[in-house]
């Protein structure tokens, strides 16, 4: 998108308010996926590679791909929100690059264009330590408010 | 799709190729799925309610919901294609409808092209006993067969 | 989507403001296009075959395709929405499943799932006499509403 | 994608083949689009704004954004595809980030990876002066080529 506008995070706690809804996100635990990076508009989330987590050829299901690239956008579009919203994918959209072969991988999810209902994200998921691109998604997630009274 | 072609099976063993190949999926097993229908062109794939699958606000996962509508939808093109053939998921969309609460879940996959090379599938997710439908994905399947000598 | 809701249309005079809406979009008039039916979440788009809008092999270019399809699906969400709101594409996904060659070309939107907000459509554009489906749209339509004072 | 490898043209007439396919594509004439850069896995499309293009607000109607984009798309792909390749679109996703509004538009296409038979590439759409991306496309192109006897 070449030069994109800088994030300024809206909230202070913006840091500590995303890393507490993903501890609460049991499918991570479960997967075995924890959350690296967060910054204003951008968040990496790590797999490392677990048998446990294989399709038909012993690659890592494009679904488990999709898992921590959909968590990545949504907490890349979260981090910009104010504090009163909730997060909600509205949809993605995956093109799976290569098998997802390797040690362990790592979304990337940064935020495209950040508006007050929908954020549009897009994540890449790299597989280590090849450093292949196994994945990109292309996303909108949604900005769940209160109604005012 | 209007009215679609019937889809003649190419291979009497289809069905014992699609379950033998499910069954080396062994995130399947990890997330509790398991496969219910194997007709040509068509596949069902159920996964129970589990909390250790949820996101933060306790509703299964959209990359689960995504993992079991892209086996779904995998096999569905797989159950058409010729016996040499391997099959790889090239690209999806999933449009989450619904917050994905309810007991089970039933990804349900169907061909909507079938080609020499691509198979374009569609997979509906259906929450039970609500019977809503929380997902629907549109994806693209390859088949990957051997390089003549 | 199995059996769908039935869709009550929310205004009276439902198919005049979808239909004026229409008339408003030049591009229809460029590409020769015209509106057929309008029922409450279904609508239908017309497209003649005409030379000035192939592309390099002499089919309709799949971008012209796209331009009927989103508006059925554009509409199609309109026709259920309160009179005061606007229309806005969010996104879509298309799938090419067959050259678009035909003398005639009739994109049909229907909406999945209608909300407050957001409405995903599909429309499937069928070409003419052959009656093949040439490709599919899975998208998301935005109501905008002025702010309340 | 970070830092893609390079990509080295297949074949030395490659600018030549894209740009006279492109004057094939009779829509863009039909539209007023014209290609710019050609370059091994980038093309460039350019569309001034005109009336005749638009929807009922007056922007620039999604479908002929996507239009530009798609053939910019392709067209990169074709770049690096071998002398004897057809190209064909398989399918894409557009997320509309503003609304396209200026004097003119350019649909920028670049490959994110390239395969022998399927190559995906993303296009971003920039309106001008304000030099804003008005839309992004994810989409998969498939060379097309001739049975060997």
């Amino acid at each position: 998108m070449g030069t994109p506008a800088p994030h300024p995070p809206q909230d202070p706690a913006v840091e500590e308010r995303v890393r507490k809804s993903f501890l609460r996100q049991k499918v991570m635990k479960t997967i075995g996926a924890q959350m690296l990076t967060v910054a204003p508009g951008v968040v990496e989330i790590e797999l490392p590679y677990h048998p446990g987590l294989t399709q038909q050829d012993g690659f890592i299901h494009a679904g488990i791909i999709t898992t921590i690239a959909d968590s990545a956008c949504g907490y890349a579009a979260y981090s910009l929100m104010s504090a009163d919203a909730a997060v909600l994918t509205v949809e993605f959209k995956v093109n799976l690059l290569a098998p997802a072969k390797g040690e362990r991988f790592v979304a990337r999810g940064r935020v495209l264009r950040s508006g007050r209902t929908l954020t549009v994200c897009q994540a890449d998921v790299v597989a280590y330590p090849s450093e292949q691109t196994v994945a990109t998604m292309l996303g909108t997630i949604m900005a769940m408010r209160p109604r005012k009274a």
